[in-house]
Order: structure tokens, then sequence, then C-alpha cells
């Protein structure tokens, strides 16, 4: 701070954000503004608050997105768009966008906290859902977490439930424990996959979706340090397998994103090993594969959780290199406009 | 809230939000930025603000777009933006978009008020002018308000003249005395259809004329969810009869909605129903439609006013139905982009 | 005010904002999201602020947006985009959009104030940059500000430079006496050409660009009233030149923009006379071009500087005029998605 000509810190900044801290705005937007968004507020004898976006209350698309920007810990941006083109495959889009694509997506938006409870436990039915956005990086009950490197500190908490049913007060027990928070300073939010706020959330997960399978083929996560993704948006379906398939057929068959890494080398091997179709599923909608293997999430391959159409820049070479394509027919003929009588 | 399992409250939410609370935000904007936005702020003796959005002002793109806002109430977000496409139709589009599409459109974007004085009653030319925006909803004057049950108390209000000259005391005398406002209570927002911020507010309507022909056609209200459109944006025409013209043919041969409704049977009406193409008076630029009637408004088919293309999500069914299509031909005949010469 | 009708001012607002007092809440967020946006922070002993978005910091692309709104003096929306194009040119497009065309882009956004500093004067290397932004209408050093009649005053500014290196305390000392500033009332913002930041911020020059030209082609600024324009986003290069040639591409080939003017002569001559197609040296990539001359900057032809396609609305006959078209083919060679291995 001495010299004449000013000395800038060599080092990159390092200082992560807390998304917790980064996500309190708008879940303080979505507690507002619930009776506008269709979403039922509620609260535990002990102050716990519980946001339900589908399971009794209606949802919306609206809160479908605030939800999705909290799900990437206050560090995306996400928005539902028109389609101008001429002659759509869809008329409505999702797209998620943000300079910090590993801590957004890994760190908070993957739905990697698998909660469960007995009918012991609940007093009633068994409960299993997965959970996903910010609390997870207060818990770090994840081996992802080391990997990244990342753990938040924060007296306040939200985690997204991707489940059909309100979460039992054991579970909401565990969350609490393991995040160290008060009853008070957590937030669970309930999005069914059958709903309107979880169709939005999930389809927003397409870039997320290519970040974890750039994980899985072993790309040291440092590399990815730009993401943006595109999908439509359907309408969810009525039945759980089918609505389980159109979120995923989204991303699978529609999905878009566009990666900037560091190295020329991960940039052409993302463009060729991330798009869905290096997967030996690939090419039926994914309700008909879930069906096919008996409803066994775990026979199915890996590899098909990844987005249709891969680009990816490269740093280090300036070159883009691209990969996979939109599938249209195949959503088309799952969810798209059927004519109407002329 | 007293159980181990928090109940959530088993009705949806109906709190109907204050179309005039929500939009004040946006109105304090509008008037703080006026003169970057072009716009004239005027006072009555009383204290009545008049925005002058394209009279004696030349208003702006983004006046147009705040006003818009402002119409739906607060409840939408309408944005321009460009068209990507390599060779587009048209490069500048508008788009509307809200999760409560009934009271946002009809409760407050429709221009249903109408606003007369007599030449005795101005004491110089007579006047009229529809009233849209959030200050309907205070007066309640359409028996449209008793069918969406809806009506909004509150201590200011704002109301949108689609008009070329500035109103009356008398007019604005009715308004305050209908909606129950003080003098100082109220903002009257004045765009001329030929102007550059009434071209934007009229042509982000798009959404709003699908909603009004969903309901002409005798479908109940509280089946649409959500909702959304998009529309070509023209320039304005200097002529009045041209202007009228052209706003109109961008929603009636370049509108495109997507609307989300409860039931199947009504998703696959819509589509098929409310395209403008249903209309005998379509397949002609409105302009020429008009003077054919010899500018006699109700001679002209109400089917017509709807926009070209039409997506209807049925959450009964997971189904989305489809009708009409953008007629680019007769755009681009009338307003798109003649060659330079090369 | 003692009218019984209200009476509009006639003269249509003519208070300029001032650009510097605008973009401050936009270089506060910068500074108070540096961290996460991949921003160094430097002050120099004199409290002058140095904002490092890519000379030793990565950068992002969400500071290259921050900073292209900073540039526009807060007058401007700037977006990162995705292309939902069934088979796009590029997949990630940035748009540019303002009410206030001129000031913006002419007033605070072209890099029109040449900084520069002997061996002697810096100690060390000789320095050179172009100042953009702001502050650039607190120095009034430039000819075009006679023309535009605009200066702004303000107690703190801010100026980018497009740079690899962080500025001599000499050239600081410069800016800060041209503009009148307390050491402490600048901030300073440095983006080299091949950095991520960089690239977004040059970019979103599509529409200023247009404007320039539109003003060396003689037409009077006051003609301009409304403009947006867009382009694709390619990764930075990581050759200087190569970079340099990569965001005019951009522009140059895929660039579009659409104003809007008060006269009909106007906008047909600058549909004609304003796309990039009009110079002898259009056709190749600017990197090629800019090579053929030895690097001599001054022997391109200055009509090059310009978007590849124009449309262009006239308000005193509606018409709207087209000229130029994006170069798909040429962009896609240089630097478009290439195919991974099947």
């Amino acid at each position: 701070m001495s010299a004449s000509t000013p000395t800038p810190d060599n080092s990159p900044p390092t200082v992560a954000p807390s998304v917790n801290a980064l996500s309190e705005r708008l879940v303080a937007r979505l507690l507002d503004d619930a009776a506008r968004l269709g979403v039922s507020i509620t609260r535990t004898p002990g102050g716990t608050v519980i946001a339900d976006a589908g399971v009794a209350a209606p949802g919306s698309i609206e809160a479908g997105v605030l939800i999705a920007r909290i799900c990437m810990g206050g560090l995306g941006r996400v928005g539902v768009r028109s389609n101008f083109d001429a002659a759509p495959l869809w008329p409505t889009m999702i797209e998620a966008r943000t300079s910090s694509p590993v801590l957004a997506c890994l760190g908070s938006q993957y739905a990697g906290w698998s909660l469960s409870a007995t009918k012991e436990q609940t007093g009633g039915k068994k409960f299993f859902s997965l959970g996903s956005g910010p609390a997870r990086a207060l818990a770090v009950k994840e081996p992802l977490f080391a990997e990244l490197g990342y753990r938040d500190r924060h007296e306040r908490g939200v985690l997204v439930l991707e489940v059909d049913r309100m979460p039992p007060q054991f579970v909401i027990d565990k969350v609490l424990h393991d995040c160290g928070l008060a009853p008070d300073g957590l937030t669970l939010i309930v999005t069914p996959t059958q709903s309107v706020a979880g169709t939005v959330q999930v389809v927003a997960r397409v870039l997320e979706v290519a970040l974890h399978k750039t994980h899985v083929l072993g790309v040291p996560l440092d590399e990815v340090v730009e993401g943006a993704g595109s999908a439509p948006l359907p309408p969810p379906a009525p039945d759980g397998i089918q609505a389980m398939g159109r979120t995923n057929d989204a991303i699978l068959y529609g999905g878009r994103v566009h990666l900037t890494v560091k190295h020329d080398e991960v940039a052409r091997r993302l463009a060729d090993s991330l798009p869905a179709a290096n997967s030996r599923d690939y090419g039926r909608p994914f309700a008909d594969i879930f069906t096919s293997f008996n409803f066994d999430f775990y026979q199915i391959d890996p590899a098909l959780f990844a987005p249709a159409e891969v680009w990816v820049s490269s740093l280090e070479s300036g070159a883009t290199y691209h990969g996979g394509r939109i599938e249209s027919a195949l959503l088309q003929a799952q969810w798209g406009g059927k004519a109407a009588a002329p």
C-alpha cells in the first residue's frame, strides 16, 4: 500500500461466499409473497418454517423460479423465458446461469442429501426425500463437500425437499442437528415432482446435471469457471413416474449447456463425453427407461443424466467444442403441442 | 400447531393482493426517473399527479415497460427482448408473464373503464378514454369485478389512459369519486396510441387479450393458473388509425401465448377456439378491417381480439394443446424491415 | 397550476441525468461482491479504488455484465442470454438496450479518452489505455462532449480501462486532475481484452459501435431516440491480437442493432450505410485485417466498425428499414462450436 504504483493482490480471491447468507433475501421474498405465489407457510412448535409449494398449496411458476434461485445459493440467475422462434419446439424455456458453477450447483443445488425416517420414527408412514440447496453445506454429510473444500457457517439455513408430503418432525430434527441450527433458524421448502413449482426447480437443474456428470467423469472441479443451461419447461405430469420422466426428458433431450473450462483437453473431452447421448439407455423417454428397469433407479446408466447438447469453451486455447443435440422429435412426441382441432 | 408433524393449512392461500399497493413502487420509479424516461409530470391544484408519457413529452420504450408493469398491478414481468433468430421476422419482442394471470390481466390491466365527458363538462372539447390498470379495482364500475370476486382497497391508486390529450378535471374528479381517493392519492398516466410508450403498453397486452377472450368464451376464470405471452414490438405509426392497427396486428398476427389451465377439456377447447384465426375478420391488417367497417369498432367480430398462436397446458392431464400460428408474411408486408438500398 | 385543466409542460424534459451518480450503485455492487465475481480490489495510498477484473484476478462473465452496465452510465440494460434456437450459431448472446442511447453510449460507454504515460512518467514501462465509462463526462477532454452538449458533475466517478496491467500512479493522477476528483472519489476498473470480463464488456458495445458510426456518418445525434443491440459472446482468445479480433468479429459479423430515429430519411440512410458490409475491409476475420495492415489500427477503414445487421425505425413515417445480415459462416469458421469426436 505504499508504492507509487498500486500493488494488486496476485492471488485470485478465495473467500468463499455463504450460500445460506446469500439466499436469505430470496427466502424472505418467498415467505413475504407466499399468498401471491400460491405457497402455504406453516411453523412447527419450535419455529421451523415449512413452505409448502405444491403439496396442499398450488404453488406457481414464479415460486419455482424463486426456489431454483434459492437452491443455487443465491449465486445464479434463473429465468422463465418465451421462445421467439417462428415455429418453436416449445414456447416456454428455463434458463440458469452462474459465474460460480461449482459452488452454486454442487455446493448447493445438487440433491445429494438423503433424508429418511422409518414408520417407527415418523409415527406414521415411512418418509424419504433427497435434500437440496444451501443447508447441505451446513451439514456437510456428503463426501462431495470434502472434494469441494467448502463448508458454510451461518445461523440460518434453507433446504429444499422434492417430495409429495410434509416432512415429519423426526426428519426436521435430524436436519436441525446436522446443520447445527436452532429450530427457528431453518426453513424447509417442499416441492413435489408433480407440482408446477417442482417442475420448474427440477428443470432449472439443467446446468447442475452437467456439473454433476463432469464430476463423475473425474474432471477436476476447479476446471469449470462459468456455466449456463437452458431447457424447455413442460407442465407437470399428474402421475409421479410420468412427472419424473418429463422433467428428466426436458434435460436429457431438450437441455443445452455452455461451460467455460480452463484447459483445452478438458473442453474437448467434456464436449465429447458429457452429452446424454453417450449413455446406452439414451433414446427412449425416461419414464419408459425407468419402467423397463422395474423402477429401480440404480439400474439406470448414470451416464444418462446429462444435458442433450453441450458447448464447452476453453480459456487455454480460446476454442469452443460442441457435442450432442436437442432431440426435438422425441420431446414433441412426448409432450409437445398436440394440434387442437383446426 | 401442536402435532409432532406440522399441519399445513389445507386450503390454498386466498388473500388477494392489492394491485394498487403492489404497483406503488413502480409508480414511484416512473415519477423519480421521469426526466430520463421522457415523461413529464404535472400536478393538479388538488395534488393529483398526471404523468404524460407521450402527449407533449416524448416518452420511451423503458417508460412503456414500466407502465405495462403498473397496468398488471405489479403482478407480472414485462420485458423488451432481442430476437436472436438468425433471420428474424422482427428484431425486438415484448414478453409478459405472470403467475396471477386473472388478477393481473382482468383485475387490473384490461382497459375496461369508459371515461367520458361532454363539451359542457370539459369546458372545451369532449373527451373519451378507456381506463386501465389498478385503480379500476378501486372503482369496480365494471360487472367483470363481480365475476372476479375482487375489489381492492388502498389509499392510493393509479390509472392508465390510452388517449392523446390530458384528461379534463371533470374526468379526474369522476375517477377520484369512484375510487374513493383523495386528490393527492391518484396518479394518472397518459399514453397515446401513437406514442412509443403507448405502443409498448398496448402490445404488452398480448396475454390480457387472451384472458379476455377466454372470459368471453365462457371459460370459468379460475381455470387459468399461469400465463405468458410474446409479440413483436413495432414503432408507433404516426397516424391514429394505423397506430391502432399496428398494435392490434402485433397481437392478432404476431402474438403467442402459453396458458396453463386446470382441466384437459378447457385446454383443448382454448387451443381450438382462442386463436384470432377463428374470426371471420381474420386475415387482413386491422386498420383495413376497421376502415371497412367505417371506423365502427362494434362492427368488428369480437373473436378477432386474440393472439395468433396459442399453447394451453392442462394440469389435469399434463397434456399441452396448440392452435393458430404466427402470420409472418402479413406482418412483414405491413411493417417489417424494408430492405434499404443494397 | 391554477387552471381547471392541468397544463402540461410543453417542452420535453431536458435535465440530463448524471452518469456517474447513476452508476454508483452498480460500482458499489462490484466492490461488495468482488470476491464472488473474481475481482480483486486494491486502493492507492490516496484512496483511489482499483478493481482488477482480469489482470491477476480471474474476473467473470457476471463481473463483465456489471462493468458493461457501469460503462453505460447506469442508463442501459445489459444481459447475457441463452439462444433458444434449435440449432444455434452460438449458444450465448449479449443484449444491450437503452432509451437514452446517445448519452449512454457516446456520453459514457465509448472508449474515447486516450490515457498514456512515458517510461519516465511511470518509472517503468510505458503505458497506454483508452478510458471508457462515466468519468469521461467529468473530464470532457474529447471534442465529442461539445457536440453532445453534456458535462457531468459529481463528487465520485468511475472509469474503465481496457488494458492488461494496472495503471501507473501518473495516469491515475491525470484522471483525478482532469475529472476534478479527490483521490478517494475515483474508481478505476481494469479489464484486459484477453479476459472473460473484458470480452463481455467489449461485445456489449455492439450498440455503442452503431451510435459511433452514426455520428461519423454525420447524422445529428438527437435523431436517435431508442437503441438495442445483440451479439454472440465468445470466450476470450489467449492471444492479444486474436482476442481483439474475436470481440470485433462478434460485432462486425454477429452484431444486430435496432435503432429508432426521428426522421424517415435518416432511418433509410442508416439502414443502408451503417452495416459493416459497407466497408472495403469487410469479409475477413478482424485479426487477419489487422495483421494485413501491419497492426496499424489507423489503416483500417473506419466504416468497418459497425454491426453486421441493422434495423432502423422512423417515428416520422412509422416505417422500419433493414440492412446487412449476420455472417454465420464466418463466425462459425472462426470460433464456432467445433464438433467433438462423435
